[in-house]
């Protein structure tokens, strides 16, 4: 592999390779969860960034200015910190109309105080036309971690109960069907928003929520090899329970595309203790962003490190993670 | 104004306004600041971002990787904060060579350790060939603010003294000459350089050093004019005090370039009580980054949010922000 391919973007396998061989081995970052865990005795804190390159920059239901302020929202959110605090770093294409950008910045501002959060440092650069894509955006954030709420697959154990927020490959959809020109009755919408309330909900109920993360590029899919991955176990869902609009499953049959594998940006993958998994989708469903949550599965011993899916027609599947790209530009 | 012109991402009157007008009231940031000040009781801490998008990517005295680490670390420690961890997101175009970007991440590893700090959380994303120009590099920061070094203008008074740490115009020039293609004889390197211990060991003579800022982009001129706005003073400096390496000089001549507007990335310009300059002045000359450290000026009542120039002839000149753009892609 000697030149960079969209697939290395995309989230999944390729990403997962160019990080661990060129990155991880440079900086000495180990894991991949959203965001770092830094002990600043006697506070932790969470610190994460996340560029948001998403092409076309307006879809259904959101544009680039909220995806990149909910999107490190919920990265520091699934990490179990509070978020706190946003940085925003502009790339903007020389002869950007300034009205785009001032939709783009007042979507920006108006998420911020939905996730109730602060934007308090920024830059801006501006590159020639035709070395940019219109703008892209950076933003970083700062969260601390208050009470024993931090999320990690170390802490996935057999027997606990695998859940979900919401119907699944909204995001990916309504950027895909902007792109194309293609329209659905009813819209298919992103479903772009800030999950760190949804959340400090779940930790109300219980501080056994072992390990949460949001699947975005590379999707459910992607996410869950992860979480088995990393934990070493195995990760069985059952298809039937997992929820999908019907228009996005329209539209993925169409395109053959696997709602499984497609982005999502205002979902939470959560595994938690079983006990508590009742009182967990409970709170979840009372809340705006986790109406359509869900039982998707339960975490077994082996065969550690693999995704299994029992399909509705009753089989079997090996879930991966996204090979190469499915949808570029997505987030 | 309805468009972004390259002028936008300067550094200079036109960013200003930009900022004034559009990121200011939307995210209700006051300050021009280098990094936001976060008070997370007990503790006090810096955050900061900033995108590179340096063209070309390899340039005599250094490449876009060690830029980005340094000039985070830089803009975190002008800001009397002790710099700790970083954030490195990157916007790859598709097809970029991979040995490029391991030649970038090798430095930008390199230079973390040279900073003393740790790149802790990472982001990559892929654009299509001809939608970004080979890399772009986001670096946040956080650091620690320890013991009163909190810089800011409005600590500036009548009477203070002004220094430079070095030549000023070397990196703009460095990167200039590489794009036309011109050598000079000796070469012109990048001044790039982590500026964290050079302002511990001025901490160590003094807590009254009132400001700092690393004049980047606009160069020292428009870090003397923001400084001078920003504090209310006058701030009057000796053109024949402000070292400027002769090559700089006769390629500034024949360009029609000014020094003072020319991007910088390892210098500090501090402005300190007028008893302790000549203790920092002599603490900043024993560092390898300081070796050309000069006292350039003094600071006056009025008139107010002025920065006047002595001239070489004896004259007197009047020193704006940078208008519109000198040098695009410098940083």
């Amino acid at each position: 592999m000697d030149r960079i391919v969209l697939g290395h973007g995309s989230g999944g396998k390729l990403m997962h390779e160019l990080i661990r061989e060129h990155f991880g081995p440079a900086f000495g970052i180990a894991g991949f969860g959203d965001s770092a865990i830094l002990d600043m005795n006697p506070q932790k804190l969470a610190f994460t960034t996340d560029s948001y390159v998403v092409s076309p920059l307006f879809f259904p239901g959101g544009n680039i200015g909220e995806l990149a302020v909910y999107g490190t929202v919920n990265d520091l959110a699934v990490s179990g910190a509070t978020p706190l605090f946003l940085t925003a770093g502009f790339i903007i294409e020389e002869g950007f109309p300034v009205e785009h950008l001032t939709a783009i910045v007042t979507s920006m501002s108006k998420a911020a105080e939905k996730a109730n959060i602060r934007i308090v440092a920024g830059d801006t650069k501006v590159v020639n036309k035709g070395k940019g894509d219109g703008i892209f955006i950076n933003t970083s954030g700062i969260g601390i971690l208050t009470g024993g709420m931090e999320s990690s697959a170390s802490k996935i154990r057999a027997g606990d109960t695998i859940l979900v927020s919401g119907q699944i490959g909204n995001h990916g959809v309504a950027v895909m069907s902007e792109r194309n020109g293609i329209t659905f009755d009813p819209p298919v919408v992103s479903d772009t928003a800030p999950l760190n309330s949804l959340i400090e909900s779940m930790g109300k109920v219980t501080r056994e929520v072992r390990f949460m993360r949001d699947p975005t590029r590379g999707g459910l899919a992607t996410t869950l090899k992860e979480a088995a991955m990393e934990s070493g176990k195995c990760l069985k869902i059952r298809e039937k329970t997992i929820p999908v609009a019907p228009q996005v499953k329209g539209a993925c049959d169409l395109l053959g595309l696997d709602p499984l594998y497609v982005a999502n940006e205002g979902i939470v993958m959560a595994v938690v203790e079983p006990s508590v998994a009742k009182a967990v989708l409970a709170v979840m469903r009372q809340h705006a962003y986790g109406v359509n949550a869900h039982i998707i599965g339960t975490v077994e011993e082996s065969p550690g490190g693999m995704v299994l899916l029992e399909t509705l027609a009753g089989g079997t599947r090996i879930i991966e993670m996204l090979q190469g790209e499915q949808l570029p530009r997505i987030c």
